[in-house]
């Protein structure tokens, strides 16, 4: 029995939607997880984080062990607590961190070595020491296991190499995981853009048997076509029965294209990097506020929205709030992105209840090529 | 008849507390006005200004006239509609700001010359330019009088002259303001720390006369002594059925001095300034959030503050927010700041109410000066 169960209610094509049920509660799927690398939802209260629909959100095991340190929350009562979001959190493992960090990483057999950004601390992480900081210290419902997650380009042997060191810790994981009641832990499937790689990597991991499925190793520069024609065999690789999350994604029309190749989990720190960057994310594409046309623009960003960021504020005030440096500006686009990444993903979720999910993906298309060529 | 009621209940002392009624809502006095310098409370939502009890907020003239610009604001249809706040604002008359912001400032008899600290452009700010931006561009319920504001020390010589060309100012204010149903003029009163330039300076006003009565010139480098001096003489001057303004006050301390002398209105930038700084103000004062005492300090800010920042969010996260520069950290420092301030408000009120004004005062500096021999 797992400590998730992932009730599918309905599918379209490859595409399915349901419920992930833990212990702290549900996920509707597919569900798009808010980013709180540091225990934060960069700008935002958790009530506002909760009010735009996010059922579960993400942690990063490398940032909490570096600052303010695992132990140190372990001894606050672990990461819901101390961050104050009761629902599920998911944490990484520390393997893209540890490869997007650092120069100075050095991965070996046993562990990755790396340094802290921070104050060049060194540090070593190993797959039983990413479980015990996730699922002991931390206390995370969502556990994922530490992979080796490489740059792209990569020439063949080296992706071959990485993903065969990550199906070998994703052993150790699942070891030192045991069997726990309360707490999941999902496999990480990498080999690049290699259709032979990833199938290997797929077969290893349900071999050892996880709770669900990760597509890693992806959104790392190959950008969105090679992504998309990566989930096109990859997605199918990976347990029919079993979640499936794609990690570090992404763009609103690559959720729209992952969702239709049968993903059901995403996270992404875009909606709230671009809100703090003034960017707001719209049906029709992202709005770049700073711009002068939105000088004298009564309208909200998008009044259809049940979000006091989307529908309260006019484009003006909010271009008056980024061009003075306000903070409250990056709030409110913080928060707006987040209500139009949940509406989104409320959308697929009925369009694939319904049975019309082509459609919504033709339509959605069109109203981002509409928007291009205006 | 007045467009501004106030309406004095109980008196305790030389304090008073009541309502100034005002077209767009009642405002319980004494009263603390957060400052919304540039249209926003900075690193706050209206809605988390409000919620703290505030129920009037300060705009500043000349940060709103060269950004965005009074005439934009007035496009868009008033400063309220723009930064979404529909209960009543006071617009400082822009006379502190140009003291403040530039070197490059000149007073004549005619008007204010000053740089632009955006651009370095030049403005001109007169008596009657500063009530068309402020009554008639960004519509303010309570409009100040352009004063001009010296530093202190200042020569007796220096301090009567800016305090005359102030009450010069004020009838050009008076008269380029006329009369109006529903927005409020103020008078400011100056004369530095000199007990005979302050009488001069409120007959002055009174005889032209106006909605209310501000004490300006204090709060500029003068010391809490210094000021609690200055009002021992300066409030009595002015009317006791007129509202009583001191600006730009204060810590808490100056709040509970300045009430028992009989000021009704308050406002700083003090609470939300450290606020953004890691800076927590209590009963027992304020607490520097980054400090190490804090790090695993499970206790909250204030947990009988009815405020999600006070109530809800350990010290130890605070300072995890604060270490990290996580705008969260400003978000919610400057939250129960505000909520610190609108609950001394309402104690303030209450003992006035009850009597006990004097019993409360002793409290309160007891309450400080036990924590600092701590």
């Amino acid at each position: 029995m797992s400590a998730l169960g992932f009730h599918i209610e309905a599918r379209d094509g490859a595409a399915r939607t349901g419920r992930l049920v833990l212990a702290r509660g549900e996920i509707a799927t597919p569900a798009f997880m808010p980013v709180g690398t540091a225990a934060t939802v960069k700008a935002l209260t958790m009530g506002q984080v909760r009010a735009t629909g996010a059922d579960i959100i993400l942690g990063n095991t490398v940032h909490l062990m570096l600052r303010p340190g695992a132990e140190r929350i372990a001894r606050l009562g672990g990461l819901h607590r101390f961050c104050g979001w009761e629902r599920p959190i998911l944490t990484d493992s520390g393997g893209f961190q540890v490869m997007s960090l650092s120069s100075l990483t050095r991965v070996t057999e046993e562990a990755a070595h790396f340094a802290s950004p921070l104050d060049g601390s060194r540090h070593v992480l190993s797959p039983e020491r990413s479980i015990a900081i996730q699922a002991d210290l931390l206390g995370a419902d969502i556990v994922m296991q530490l992979d080796e997650c490489i740059a792209w380009p990569a020439a063949a042997e080296r992706a071959a190499e990485a993903m065969r060191l990550s199906a070998r810790w994703a052993k150790r994981c699942k070891d030192a995981f045991g069997a726990r009641d309360a707490q999941a832990l999902f496999g990480i499937q990498q080999g690049s853009t290699d259709e032979i790689l990833r199938r290997e990597s797929a077969e290893r991991l349900i071999e050892i048997g996880f709770d669900g499925y990760a597509l890693g190793g992806l959104a790392v520069g190959e950008g969105h076509q090679a992504m998309v024609e990566t989930l096109d065999f990859a997605t199918a690789m990976l347990p029919r029965d079993r979640p499936r999350y794609l990690m570090g994604v992404g763009k609103p029309i690559d959720l729209v294209e992952a969702v239709a190749r049968g993903v059901d989990m995403f996270d992404c720190v875009l909606p709230t990097r671009a809100g703090r960057h003034g960017q707001a994310w719209t049906s029709i594409g992202p709005l770049t506020l700073k711009a002068a046309r939105f000088a004298e623009d009564e309208s909200p960003l998008d009044p259809t929205l049940d979000c006091p960021a989307s529908r309260d504020y006019s484009r003006a005030y909010l271009h008056h709030l980024v061009r003075s440096g306000e903070i409250l500006g990056q709030v409110l686009i913080s928060w707006h992105n987040l209500a139009f990444y949940q509406s989104l993903m409320r959308d697929l979720r009925d369009a694939i209840r319904e049975g019309r999910l082509e459609a919504f993906r033709r339509a959605f298309k069109a109203g981002l090529e509409d928007s291009s060529a205006a």
